[in-house]
C-alpha cells in the first residue's frame, strides 16, 4: 500500500506537470471534431422476435403557416418551449424498424431512402447506412411492410437509381390504402397541391418492379407471424399500426398516430396539416393512446426521436411520452 | 401514369406471390438475431466544444436490502413501476463523456474500463469499445478528469493488464477528493466493508504510473478551457460536477448528484447506500436541481441512461428528467 500525505498530493501535481514534458507534442493536439452523428440503430427483443430501430434521420424547417389547423403559432411555440425546443421551427424524425421473427426478416416503412441521402446537405435518407451499420443486408430483407403511402414511408422502396432498395422483398401494403391511392377517381378529385403531389408520388413509386412485388394485407390479421395489422385511419384512409407480440412481450407500433411527440402527444386534439382527415386522426389518436396508457404498452413511434420507443401516460388534457431507458447490452 | 383498378390491386397480390418463386431460397431465411446491442456513443456541440457521450454499459442486480437508507422496498418498487421498470431490480448506467475543446481532448470519468470488459458476461467496461466505434484513440486523449473516487469512475484508468488505458493523459483529480482517499488517518478510521474496500481500490488504482500522472484541481476554477469544476460534495467528500460553456452553449455535467433518474431524480430526498453523507448529498442534489430547473440548463448525468442528456423539471415533491431528442445529423 503506498503512502500519500498532503505533501504527497502536491508532489503528485508537480510530477504530473513533469510528465507533460515526456509526452510527444503531436499527441497533445485534440483530435478532430466529428462532423457526423453516431450511427442510429437500436435492438430490442419482444419475446422471440427481435426489433431493430433504424433511423432514417430527421428534417427541420421553419414553422409553416397553417402547420396545425386548429392551433395558433403562439400555442405551437409554447409547446416547443415546454419541450426545450427552439421556437418557430419543426423537426420531424423518421424511424423505420426491422422485425426479425426468426423465419422472416421484414422492415416496416422505408424512410425517404437512398434517393434523399444523395441530396446535398440531406439530413434524411440515412436508413440504408444505418442498416449497414447494424449488419443488415437489404438483400436479406424478405418483406417490406408499408403502413401508409406518404413519401417518408414509401420513397425508400427505390434507390437513387430508381431500382428496388430491397431487391428480394415482397411489399405488403394495406388494402384500403393501396386502393385509395391507386383509384383514378380519387386522384381526379384530389385538391391541387399536396394531395395531388401525393397521388403523383405514389403512382411513381408503385409502378414497375415495385408494383409487381406488392401484396395487400387486411386489418386485424397477421401480416407476418406475430405482427398483426391494426386499423388506425385518419392520417390517411388506410393508415395502419401494428401489434408485435411474442411470448409475454408486446409492443404497439403506432406508425403516424402522432407525429413529433412534443406537439402531438402533448396535444392530441391538434390537427396537423398532413393528417388527411383531422377529426378521424384525432379520434384514432385518443382511442389508441387511451388503450396504450391503460395497458401500459410499450409503444414504437415512427416520428418519435430515435430510438423512438417508450411508454405513454396521461398528462392533463393530453399525454406524455416517457422514452425507454437505453439497454447497453442485450 | 399506370392504371390500377380494384381488380388491379388483387392482381398485384397475385403477382407478388408469383415473385416469391423467383427469389432464391437462401435469401428468404431471416438473418441472425443480434446478440450485441448497437454501439453507444453520441455527439453534441456546446458552442465550439464537442461532447461525445460514450457509454460504459450498465449493471443490473436484485434490489439489495438497505439500498436506500430512508425508503422501504415497497416505495422503491413503486418508483420502479412508475418508470415502467421491473420490480426488485436495480440497473445502474455508466456514461463517461469525451470533451474536445479544440486544443484539448479530455475524458471525464472512465467507467469500469477494460478490466470489467474482459469478465465473463460483463455488461460494463464497454467504454473503450465505444470510444473505438466513435473513432477516438485512447492515445489521443491528453487529459482524464476524475469527478470522484468510485470504481465506476476510476477503474477504467487501468487496462486489463494494469497499464494506463490513456497512456498519454494527465489525470486531473479534485484536490479534496484525492486528499481524502490518500489520507492514512481517514483510511484507518474507515468502517469495514464498503468504505474499506473503496480505500483499498483507490490505493490500487492511484499508484505507480497513474499516481505519477495525477494533477489536482480546485473547485470554481477551469479544469480545461471552458470546463469549470463545481463543488457538489456529499456523494463523496470531494465529489465534483462541471459546467461546460462555450459561446451561448452550456451544459451542467452532474456526475453523481443523482444516480438512476427513475429513483433519485424523482425522489431527491432518498439517501442511496453509496452516498457517503446522505444528508449532504441530498442538500447538494436539491441545490443543483433547483438551479438547473430555474436556468433550464441542459444536464448530462453519468448515471442517466444513454445518451444521458436532458433537462430537469419540477414534478410534485421531486423532479423529472426529460431526455433530449436524439439529433441524427450534427
Amino acid at each position: 500500500m503506498i503512502e500519500v500525505t498532503r505533501r504527497g498530493v502536491i508532489g503528485g501535481a508537480v510530477a504530473a506537470s513533469a510528465v507533460g514534458a515526456i509526452i510527444p507534442a503531436q499527441t497533445r493536439a485534440a483530435g478532430p471534431v466529428a462532423s457526423k452523428q453516431a450511427v442510429g440503430f437500436y435492438h430490442y427483443n419482444v419475446g422471440d422476435i427481435q426489433v431493430t430501430v433504424v433511423t432514417d434521420g430527421a428534417r427541420s424547417f421553419p414553422l409553416p403557416d397553417g402547420f396545425i389547423a386548429n392551433a395558433k403559432k403562439e400555442e405551437i411555440n409554447a409547446a416547443l418551449q415546454t419541450a426545450y425546443l427552439p421556437p418557430d421551427n419543426v423537426t420531424i424524425y423518421f424511424s423505420p424498424i426491422v422485425v426479425n421473427t426468426g423465419g422472416k426478416l421484414a422492415i416496416i416503412d422505408t424512410g425517404y431512402g437512398p434517393g434523399a441521402a444523395t441530396q446535398a446537405n440531406s439530413t434524411s435518407g440515412l436508413c440504408q447506412a444505418n442498416l449497414a451499420a447494424a449488419g443488415i443486408d437489404p438483400k436479406s430483407i424478405d418483406t417490406v411492410i408499408i403502413s401508409h403511402y406518404h413519401g417518408d414511408h414509401v420513397d425508400g422502396l427505390l434507390d437513387a437509381e430508381g431500382k428496388p432498395s430491397f431487391p428480394n422483398a415482397e411489399i405488403k401494403v394495406p388494402v384500403v390504402e393501396h386502393q385509395f391511392w391507386m383509384d383514378d377517381g380519387e386522384m381526379s378529385r384530389a385538391p391541387k397541391g399536396r394531395m395531388e403531389g401525393l397521388f403523383k408520388n405514389n403512382r411513381r413509386v408503385f409502378s414497375g418492379e415495385i408494383l409487381k412485388r406488392v401484396a395487400t394485407y387486411d386489418w386485424d390479421k397477421e401480416v407476418l407471424p406475430g405482427v398483426t395489422a391494426i386499423s388506425t385511419p385518419g392520417h390517411t384512409p388506410g393508415h395502419t399500426s401494428y401489434v408485435i407480440a411474442s411470448g409475454s412481450g408486446k409492443v404497439f407500433v403506432q406508425s403516424d398516430v402522432t407525429n413529433n411527440p412534443a406537439l402531438f402527444v402533448r396535444n392530441p386534439g391538434w390537427h396537423a396539416s398532413f393528417d388527411q382527415d383531422g377529426k378521424m386522426a384525432e379520434d384514432t389518436r385518443r382511442k389508441v393512446y387511451d388503450m396504450v396508457v391503460a395497458d401500459k404498452l410499450l409503444i414504437q413511434g415512427f416520428h418519435y426521436p430515435f430510438p423512438a420507443l417508450g411508454h405513454v401516460e396521461k398528462d392533463g388534457s393530453g399525454y406524455r411520452l416517457v422514452p425507454i431507458f437505453w439497454t447497453p447490452k442485450l
